[in-house]
């Protein structure tokens, strides 16, 4: 376990027994650009099947916090995100969506996803 | 039976011939956080092919009610909601999906659903 | 035919030798709830390929407004129209959806569909 | 050729090496309703991949407007000129819908579709 | 009272004690165009405050169906019926607001007002 | 007291000491036309300023339903509304607007004030 | 008289006893850049209360159509249409809102007004 | 000071040299219904100029919840909530706008205002 | 005259004993900032009315483009059009709204305005 | 000066000899809640008439930035930034308008004023 995904709380799949969907929303994700030193801003959706494990709403919101002030190019934040909650929920399904807003008159977007 | 699931009434499908599609979607669902003790809010909507049975729409109103002052994770109510009326309508196909509102910056769904 | 199928005129369909598609959307259809007494209100939309018989639209308002004061639950209108339609147009399709208004803070939409 | 049909005039399709499509959208059609006497308001909207023979736009709209004082159901009318449009121009494909505005509280649609 | 207006049947104003206003908004007028002879169509919107007398509602309607055939222009037909309500109801107030469709493409508004 | 504005119940104004507004809109309304025995359908939208008394919501709810099946003009269902609320009330100020769905293809809308 | 006022018809206003207002919207205008050559499109909105002469539609559309090949600036062919619009009618009040299509990336609006 | 009132904590206004608007909008206040113990949903608007203090924005959402058991009508809350607001801060100005969700089909607004 | 207000080409104004408005929109205007070396884009709103002569449409395109490579603060290329053109119209009124897109996450808008 | 204001960088503005609007709004604006160490999220719009100088918008962006981790409460920080902005420019007007994102539920707006 690396020092974010450390932040990862989980609980107990208490349903485990079948699939269902789980989707989290978050519109207020800020990085810093490693070029340039300026803040970015992203809306990060999580979409997931879980086997075992939940991730705990409040715990994901301190671990999306915790790169307020790092500085990591957009690929490489949405990437990292994914192996994190991957890692720490050993999901059925999971898949990040990264939408980031204009820079430079250009907006992005970047989406990857795991398959057990 | 569960202490809620005897809170839901059920009405005798007399059109169990067929096939048919009910959908009930209730905004005002309430419950508590069972980390943080804080009001949760979120919208509801079931969708269900009877087979013996309809719920009785009062009855399923105080159902969810009773959740208002619940501690209990939105993975959880949204998969007891579903245990609760399957148990007790017996359906052919049943599926929940709950919308919650925005807490500490991130909106959430989940949807779970039943075949028989 | 029972006292309310009575009531649906029909007229000869004078073009049964081809499949086409007939929608009457009813938003002013209100009955009285079973359990409560109080007065329910939904929009009635009927669609359907007629066989040999279309039904007279005057007649179909009638029909509709002789539920007034009835009691009767949202899922066995949806099925009685159904019903009615059905035993006197006896059409090549037909579907009735029926969006029901809120009660309780909840909102109810029956749907169902009869295939020759 | 009917009475009505004789409005119809037709030009020739010089493209008839290939398949495209015409759609003439009228929101000023008026008849009577054959029960009550009372005036009818419909947008007949029509669709077709001409063969040989494409409609003459003025005559179109004159032999529309010769319904304004008939006595007619939804249904036939749509029918109607349907089977008008289909006599004159022999298409290779032609679809009438029409959207009738609001009667005894209900609004109606008919639609109806010819292939060769 | 000339035949058009006869047709205009009035009941009693219990309540001309106080100042209030009424609205009809009829969307389905239609007229003939004394140039062309082609039909005209329009939405005659009515406003106005009841004195002794407000107008009947099918009546109204009646009077409106009366111009079906009538060959008159905009701003006669607009004005017309502003003489012929005004004659009638003797009212405080009333306005007559008419749209009418595209011709030769062109669309027109004609609004005339009454003060006692 | 009349019967229908014997059943609005009032509570006290524990804030008469201060002006403040209440607003109440009603979309299920409905009565019956007086000439054809058809059913009107309205939305009542009442807004007041309470002096010692407001209207119970729920006796409000019994009083606009207890015209169901009354045979009533718009203008006179509007104006009675407001005199059994001033009656009941003796508010400071008191509006009704109720907006009648469409009959004849003709839309309505009834308004009328009182001020202490 | 000038060559296009003369397309210009009017008829009596049969209700010159009072003011009222009537407004013609025109889309479909175009004529010819006097720099480029290239065509111009516009909507022109002729607002206006008459006096004894109102102007007859289908003129006023030829006479709109009249510039179809006239090289002319926009504040030309706005205030010339209003000219010529107060020269023939005399009207009491007289607005021309020309709103022109987008020309080498930019879209223009031209309104001016008369006033006896 | 009351039981609820004592959960508002504030903090000095450093700006009191002069006059600014602060807004807070609450959509998840719920209440009990007085009369039938149902669950009442609303939002509430609140609007003020602060004199020698802020209200702090979690002790406010607490003192919201804290009516999340209580019966008490729509009126009432909405003036008890300006005058707690009123008794702490002593503000310039306050407006308590409460938008309350449909109830027997009627949707309910209540608006108050204080001015030193 | 300075290097660009010479592009500004004018006619004469045939209507200058009247007051009128015109008003050109230009979203395609780009120019440099003068920190960054980034290009800079933003919509151009011109309104005048005109006294003896009006600025020729070409023309105010190319005076337009004339800033596509030179570096200016917002502020400054909005007051310098609006100062290019006065000199060259001596207009009776003139506004110039500049509405500039996205840079570094701030959107920004600038206007001025000259009255004779 | 303090430690932020030092960071405003401004331009002489070349045109006080008029009043013009400059508004710049800023939807990434974030701080930190003094209260709970959370992240806050908020769009600052800034419109002011500038007197002998403009703040640069580079420097206005880095300024904004400076608050990404101060814990700071909402009416603090719109002052302050009114504050900062009205030393180093010394506008003839200036308005800081902040939009604040959901919090427990609430969501904030504070406006505040300055003039000459």
């Amino acid at each position: 376990m690396n020092d974010k995904s450390k932040l990862l709380e989980t609980f107990e799949n208490k349903y485990s027994n079948r699939d269902y969907t789980i989707i989290h929303e978050a519109p207020e994700f800020t990085s810093v650009c490693p070029k340039t030193g300026q803040p970015d801003f992203a809306t990060i959706i999580l979409e997931y099947i879980p086997d075992k494990l939940c991730v705990e709403l409040k715990s994901y919101k301190f671990y999306l916090q915790s790169f307020r002030n790092d500085g990591i190019f957009y690929e490489n934040v949405t990437n990292r995100i994914l192996d994190d909650l991957v890692e720490v929920l050993q999901p059925r399904y999971l898949n990040i969506t990264a939408r980031f807003s204009v820079r430079g008159g250009i907006s992005s977007v970047v989406e990857v996803e795991y398959k057990k």
